[in-house]
């Protein structure tokens, strides 16, 4: 028995936030000192590490479990299966339902009783729950239901990332010109065919790295309103990624007995165009190889960073041919990949 | 091989809160209107209904990480396990850490990831996540665990309910008075022995239940904050629960091949002593059986309702002789059983 992937789904907020709509914002640095340099500079300089132009947001009477339900749909459509038929919804998301008009994040019911409702699923046999585990949390979710049906407690598992971080950010951080809101969802089913999950890593680096992505007021000292919004040390994560996620990939290829020369493409959250290629480069490295062109598919540049949403974006964006020059054939071996606030990584090794 | 819980621990926080500290507040009806009642006889009917004398607050400057941490050291050292040994640290809650002096939760990093860091370990291979699921949640991180090391993918895992209730109740419901802070834990590993899990169940209700515990705003229509508290239907809770929880737990017993006259103690989820009564009554109606005296362990009366806290609060107590007249054998079978917000209903059977 081999445990696959048998459809994918997404949600692409039809609202464009382009990097020239940031040109009004007053950023500041996290001292709450100006920033030297026009908005215009900052916005270049922002769009040649991160390689954003433009990202998503939802509309307003849109939620994390709307937009999550209508990936559900697509992939449930996609794989051709009963709704009624699914043991399990998982919905990996960080922040649950923030309304436009709400600073408090909604988690009770959790998103997954949601989803489940929108999607009118009548059986209550299907167990929904959240999972939080920073952006890595979908491919986590894909290892949990590969769990369940290893361990014969599931069959058919709909693994959904979402997540709407435009809800979250500080007006006053750079940092928020990376962040989107998306949604992506997969069925994950047991399968007699010679293809699916082959090797999963995952890791929690907590000790030191626990709070490098945390909850943390604005940059603007002159709000006291004690409101917190997503926070990042950058150049922490950029170090801690590019030592720890090469390593978490080779790992996880290792295991899974694949030659590297074999794998056709490297999936890989997409936090940071510049960080992400640094990942990849430093992967091929450890095999004393070059990164081969193409082998790493990106949709930050117009999608920006939607956390948890990325990676079935992507994955679902390349089936479905809306990625120029870039395709997935049966029986090629694909490396899924994130890393994110905890610090999580993880790692799928995976043959379509 | 069998999958046990080889040890527990808890952390009740310190500060009292009475029935008699209620008197002061101004109660009111869902839709704004006064209730026809001194504030003496509402609380007395209360008790009367829900059991609850008093329940436990944590102290302004602990979270529920903190509290989720206090008792996963306890949990350890019970196991007389390397923390470093841990593959998976799983903690159930729906809140997050909600400090005592925001409306926010903060749920980045996760509470998991918290709590791995003021346990101070170091191994990136021991996993941490959060699991949202209602009350149920700590229930459903045990069979995530047995999932877990049925599928080979852990040896041992910690598994957490913590929550800090206390911070998102309106003072103007009176279905603040049933709700509590507090944390439980056990550690759940492979075993030769011929004890632990027996067989478990899980459901989810959520076409026309999803709403039935929500976050919703405060009774006082006067107050125009947007600000959200845990707000629920209490009658219709009330019927979904004694129809569908007896079932599920029957299903699960009939599942596990045990007679119903073996079961020693059945640990359910502290909603509301009445509720619960009325649950197990009609679980032993089931069999054409009478409710037999003592079989339901109770800790509502004193700590009120810790939402996901409760079971392994309870069954600690049980354990290290904190509950008068109770007592668990090597070789009893138990049930652990829970319902709330999702709607979402579990239970497990269990060789102690």
């Amino acid at each position: 028995m081999n445990i696959k992937i048998t459809g994918t789904g997404s949600y692409i907020p039809a609202n464009i936030e382009t990097n020239e709509d940031f040109h009004n914002h007053e950023f500041l640095n996290s001292d709450g000192s100006a920033i030297n340099a026009p908005n215009p500079v900052i916005v270049k300089k922002f769009k040649a590490i991160t390689g954003i132009d433009e990202r998503r947001y939802a509309k307003d009477h849109l939620n994390t479990s709307d937009i999550a339900s209508f990936a559900a749909e697509k992939a449930i459509d996609d794989a051709k299966i009963s709704r009624e038929d699914l043991d399990y919804i998982i919905v990996a998301h960080n922040y649950g339902d923030v309304r436009h008009d709400s600073i408090q994040s909604d988690t009770v019911p959790s998103i997954a009783s949601r989803v489940k409702h929108l999607l009118r699923i009548k059986n209550p046999k299907c167990v929904g729950y959240d999972l939080l585990f920073g952006c890595p949390g979908w491919i986590e979710g894909v290892i949990h239901a590969n769990a369940f049906i290893k361990a014969g407690i599931a069959k058919k598992c709909l693994v959904i990332g979402a997540e709407t971080l435009s809800r979250v950010i500080d007006p006053h951080d750079r940092d928020s010109m990376i962040y989107s809101d998306g949604a992506g969802a997969v069925i994950v089913e047991s399968t007699n065919e010679e293809s699916g999950i082959i090797a999963h890593e995952s890791a929690t680096f907590a000790l030191d790295e626990a709070h490098f992505i945390f909850f943390g007021e604005t940059n603007n000292q002159e709000v006291k309103d004690n409101r917190r919004y997503i926070k990042m040390y950058g150049r922490k994560i950029y170090e801690f990624a590019l030592t720890n996620v090469p390593l978490a990939m080779k790992c996880c290829l290792d295991k899974s007995g694949i030659n590297i020369k074999q794998v056709k493409k490297i999936l890989i959250h997409q936090a940071n165009e510049k960080m992400d290629e640094a990942i990849v480069k430093r992967f091929y490295e450890l095999y004393n190889m070059q990164m081969p062109n193409g082998i790493m598919p990106m949709s930050i540049g117009k999608l920006g960073n939607s956390s948890v949403a990325t990676v079935p974006t992507l994955y679902n964006m390349i089936l479905k041919g809306e990625l120029e020059n870039q395709e997935i054939n049966k029986g090629d071996i694909i490396i899924f990949a994130s890393v994110g606030a905890g610090m999580n990584i993880n790692a799928i090794v995976y043959k379509h």
